[in-house]
């Protein structure tokens, strides 16, 4: 599978066409499984996993929910490749190791995707643009139900879904929202917010998942407890907080805007004006800089017609191994830096 | 006199028309002359020196070279208005202190002025555009002489002129030029230029002259020894210096263009898209956005008709006492950064 495919669709999550799209840049929820008959990956053994594997990318190939699906194997794809996908937030971490038990599945459009043998046997992951948790929820429902009437799950009567790691047990579901936060950030109220957050059981991450800081303003919020709780309780928990939250940040914007526009106009206009003539310029300056270009957006002070969903498309297109693969090969920073001011200045200037 | 005569006709030395104009900035020569019958300023009464002041204006008054000229009483215009015939270089900063012996008169176009009881009864001054000493001192040498033919100079036969300093005694002759440095700053060349400049004998100061600061680039060369030297000899020697140091510039700058053409472009860029997307913005950080731009116009890397008369303007009208005088009142530092961004946004994009 060539991964210049991948190129060729465009990511359907980054099109800004979600519910509070201007403050949700994503939601996500993805589904933890594993099968009865196989260890676990991280106790199995290579022969067990690739044959689990192999089972669970037969019954991918013969779902109907799968009939236009992209397989990579991620030992035989390079360093680089693998680190694409990350930045394309497909895959993990953990899975840029390049296991030869290791098999990403998805599908054009990138909504849907499937690790093989990352910490559980399955990872099955929905990601859409704004604040739509269910309906991401319901997608990978479905695609869980398909996989279910012919893959044979380890479930206890008593746990629910079982997993590598404790804290996944029950239901294995994780559901996040990206949340774009420069208002709070700005107005100081952020700490006070994500604290009130973690009191209500979940939990806030960078742009990057686990481990990740949080960069050019982006939080992601998701729950921290998958047992004892109906995965609809989930859901409409995270949806509740996510709700409040962006209903904290438009507060937020409100009061910038009454206050301090003057200031935000001038820090907005900077990164409009230093993004559209740059000739080189670093990914985190330029994620920093974007973000402050996205709320110029929301506040209508950008005098010309750039959209969210362009500088959605940035945020993902600017990453270091985006522009590697595009280009064929490894870059030096500087190569790559001047490449992503380009890209950046054509894209501002045909908006 | 109204100041705000000043503002009606445009400033005759910041248009970049005369020779080398976009390395040289201005080219300045002064004349040091004091009154044989009056004691020198610093030691002289205010009666005294007021009566002096008194023949001097008479004697400008009556000569057919300044049928057209402004008289400024330092004693009666404000502090504000003192500044801002300071940020036009028309007066010394020993002025501002608004002395009631001390009056300035200069003529439209500002090429001309007299400084009345600053540090010596008269200081006599000129400034044109570009590398054009030999010019300035022709003016400045005939006002001299209409003035001669009416007033009795201090003047000894041995010593030459004498003055209140003794660093000014002989010819009382400065002959300086302002000069644009950008790429031997950038190149780590400038340290070595302005060594060899005072071996040569010459002085090198900033943008404001004795006492201040090189900023955004600019460098001021002139002559230190003014006895036992011939006035030509004193200009062809600084002209000379400065030749050598505008030919040092002109070979690093191509230095820059084919060595790190890329990293100029971007430093200059970046200028050009704050300057034009700022919405407040410091004296200090646009002086030295300026300065880049003015290189990048040198450089032929900017995209957009922007002329050096255009920034050479912009430099002398961003003044803090400038942006307060047109709009006749003192200003927060915020509103003068507001109007300021607000002056370039509007000068840039009409370029």
């Amino acid at each position: 599978m060539n991964i210049g495919k991948v190129f060729e669709v465009p990511n359907r999550w980054v099109k800004a066409d979600g519910p509070q799209a201007d403050i949700v840049f994503s939601c996500r929820v993805r589904l933890a499984r594993n099968l009865r008959d196989f260890v676990f990956p991280p106790w199995g053994k290579k022969s067990h996993l690739k044959e689990a594997a192999r089972l669970i990318l037969k019954t991918i190939e013969n779902s109907d929910y799968f009939k236009n699906h992209w397989v990579f194997d991620m030992n035989r794809i390079s360093l680089l490749e693998r680190e694409f996908l990350l930045e394309r937030h497909l895959i993990s971490k953990e899975f840029t190791r390049g296991d030869e038990t290791q098999f990403l599945v998805t599908v054009p459009g990138e909504t849907i995707s499937i690790m093989v043998n990352e910490e559980d046997h399955l990872r099955i992951q929905t990601i859409l643009s704004g604040l739509q948790l269910m309906q991401a929820w319901e997608i990978c429902n479905s695609v869980d139900d398909r996989l279910d009437n012919s893959l044979e799950y380890a479930f206890s009567p008593k746990f629910g879904y079982l997993t590598s790691c404790l804290t996944n047990v029950g239901t294995g579901l994780r559901a996040s929202c990206m949340l774009h936060l420069s208002a709070l950030v700005r107005t100081s109220r952020i700490d006070d917010v994500l604290k009130n957050v973690s009191k209500l059981g979940l939990v806030t991450r960078g742009f990057y998942g686990e481990g990740s800081r949080a960069q050019g303003d982006f939080f992601q919020i998701s729950n921290q407890v998958t047992l004892g709780l109906q995965e609809k309780e989930i859901i409409s928990t995270v949806s509740r907080v996510v709700r409040q939250v962006v209903k904290e940040e438009k507060n937020a914007r409100e009061y910038l805007m009454q206050h301090s526009s003057l200031k935000v106009m001038d820090e907005v206009g900077r990164a409009y004006g230093i993004l559209s003539n740059a000739h080189l310029i670093s990914y985190e300056e330029a994620m920093v800089l974007l973000s402050k270009l996205r709320l110029g957006v929301w506040m209508g002070i950008i005098p010309y017609s750039i959209s969210v969903d362009t500088i959605n498309e940035l945020f993902i297109s600017i990453g270091p191994a985006q522009i590697q693969v595009s280009q064929g090969r490894r870059l030096s920073r500087t190569s790559r830096d001047k490449i992503r001011a380009k890209m950046i200045r054509e894209k501002l200037s045909n908006a």
